[in-house]
């Protein structure tokens, strides 16, 4: 199996289940219980937040844990919806936990504002610029695109943003930059960042917000006055732990073998450059290494999926972390025509990726493209 | 080790974390992929909805798998908190989840009405029933009280409130009922109904709202529109197979061991009789075999709680669901007095509690007792 969509979802490592095990075995206890086991439950989650935090340098932050990146960021931003008179700046790009709030809140008769996106995928810092005003009272903007791997320069957009209201709220939906590109909160800039543990080789079901400390945020999900009052809900132990134990271990990765994948990405872009029905236009060297998104021009995404399915290869068409599509609003903000958008597949990548797994890929990559345009009478 | 604290949290059978471990290895996929791998995580969660469903004869409901029960209460009643001139109705012993909820609601200047208990815990139906009118649109008492294991009587009073009006909508928070005593949905009248994989031996982090088919229910969690628009979020497939697998497990023991769980209970509490100092308004049984509280007047929780602990004996002092206590509403509306209620305790227990871990706990809980009563010269 050549697992290509590790931007939807990743696998845990075996010492990640290994840690899940040994905590649900021993350490079960509700971390919320009065007694010196619950105490030791609870102890265990906060070193798990502590490397976190760590990973990301984020010594003016706290963070609280979340069932999922999906309610962190749903948190975030319904913390400020109430405010009267004030409007909101998100990206064209937004995962649809972002995207799909900022309609809700538009829905709701607030002012909401979409800044445009370059032909790379980047948030455009001119038009994005005149989103911002006085009454923009809450900003967010994702640091790396899920579906492009597109980097945008979060600290340069905090600093324009800021500078026209230094009052307002930044958030960034950093599921797709955590351990994936270098990223140091205490320098970003941000007020709000979200990230995610399944992306990053832990347990489903876990996410976290993490907030400069000091910026008083209320609850979602209220009850028994879980983590600090911010989210409640029995502490989930093992998953937050197994959360931690991933971070630890991709966090040294992030140090020892980002080069790594930075040249397999280009190893493999400059091969699918060469097919000849291949478009690109996300391909950058400073954007994520682990997403690379192009279309093969004639053949429907759809069926390169199934395809490729067959020879135990995995692949995306767009984001799969959304059930239900609509069209594509990433790409066709970009201003990719329809045969672009049809045609455009991920490939996502992981630290175990493996050259020998991109040469076997783009071994039945070529031939589906091959066959399919032969079959379809548009290979001349 | 002998874990008393199972209202708490349960500890997850070998089998459910082998279960978790399969799935984490063999299914990590995201089940929304379009690839037939995220087709199969698809039904395997489905397969885990359906067992749960069937575990409650809930033929005329649908169920929404959510991070927590926590988020499952918030989420039923945030669903109507946005109506216009209605009254919301509780009873003094809902679990923080749901009360902490409904004091929000009044804090929003909502009318909300709480439904006194009884000296045995249960909701006082003469008051209940005074507090429904024709503008009372949601009424959420729970199943069985996590603190006394009281059962309510909620057939009855689902109909005492739907012959006042029968246009609002009952829910029951079901967490410490589900598969500890008999429950059939489709004869309990209720329309919304919450559960919690924890307390059922399965994972933390994984919870479910049951809603009766053809109400319709908006997501309280946005995003990429999973579990059929209900609840976003990539779907956490190895905790919800886990919760599956714990329900198929403990629904074969509601049938075959409930007997052997009642006279465990009985056992235990007959022997608690005989201390002097104890006292028991909520022994009834007809109540949860898996809970029992009283007091051991003169002796404060707290300590009875940490003296045991050092003979490896864990308890409660109340709901350790509540990282926060606030004295103790629920004893305090039964009627007790500061003196029982901060002398009371809650033993819990599970299907695999023997009697010989009770023999074990009553030889200390005396010894302790005994100790503490001479120590503070309050034994004559």
């Amino acid at each position: 199996m050549i697992y290509l969509d590790n931007a939807s979802t990743t696998k845990m490592y075996d010492e990640v289940i290994e840690e899940y095990n040994n905590i649900s075995k021993n350490n079960f206890f509700n971390a919320s219980a009065l007694y010196n086991k619950g105490l030791e439950s609870k102890n265990l989650i906060n070193k798990s937040r502590n490397t976190i935090l760590n990973s990301l340098g984020a010594t003016n932050f706290d963070l609280v844990f979340t069932g999922s990146a999906t309610e962190a960021n749903n948190m975030a931003i319904y913390n400020f919806s109430n405010r009267k008179n004030k409007n909101f700046v998100f990206s064209m790009a937004e995962h649809p936990s972002v995207f799909n709030v900022a309609k809700d809140l538009q829905n709701k008769g607030i002012e909401v504002r979409f800044a445009k996106l370059t032909k790379e995928g980047v948030v455009d810092k001119e038009h994005f610029k005149t989103l911002i005003d006085e009454n923009t009272c809450f900003v967010s903007i994702m640091n790396v695109c899920n579906e492009t791997g597109a980097v945008n320069d979060i600290k340069e957009l905090v600093k324009i943003a800021k500078s026209i209201n230094k009052s307002l709220i930044f958030h960034s939906d950093g599921v797709q930059a955590f351990l994936k590109i270098p990223v140091n909160l205490d320098n970003l800039g941000v007020d709000i960042y979200t990230i995610s543990s399944h992306k990053v080789n832990g347990p489903k079901g876990v996410g976290a917000l993490i907030v400069r400390k000091g910026l008083n945020i209320n609850p979602y999900i209220i009850g028994g006055g879980q983590e600090n009052n911010k989210r409640s809900g029995t502490e989930n132990v093992a998953g937050i732990c197994a959360f931690g134990k991933a971070v630890s271990i991709n966090f040294l990765k992030l140090k020892s073998d980002y080069d790594k994948i930075r040249n397999l990405k280009k190893f493999f872009y400059n091969e699918l450059k060469n097919i000849k029905n291949f478009v690109c236009y996300t391909y950058n060297e400073s954007f994520s290494p682990f997403i690379l998104e192009g279309s093969f021009l004639g053949v429907k995404a759809e069926t390169m999926l199934h395809m490729l399915e067959e020879y135990g290869i995995f692949i995306s068409n767009g984001s799969a972390c959304s059930s239900k599509k609509q069209g594509n609003r990433i790409l066709e903000s970009m201003g990719l025509n329809f045969a672009e958008i049809e045609s455009s597949v991920r490939f996502s990548f992981d630290y175990d990726t493996k050259i020998d797994d991109l040469k076997y890929a783009l071994e039945y990559i070529k031939k589906v493209n091959e066959n399919y345009l032969k079959i379809t009478n548009k290979g001349k």
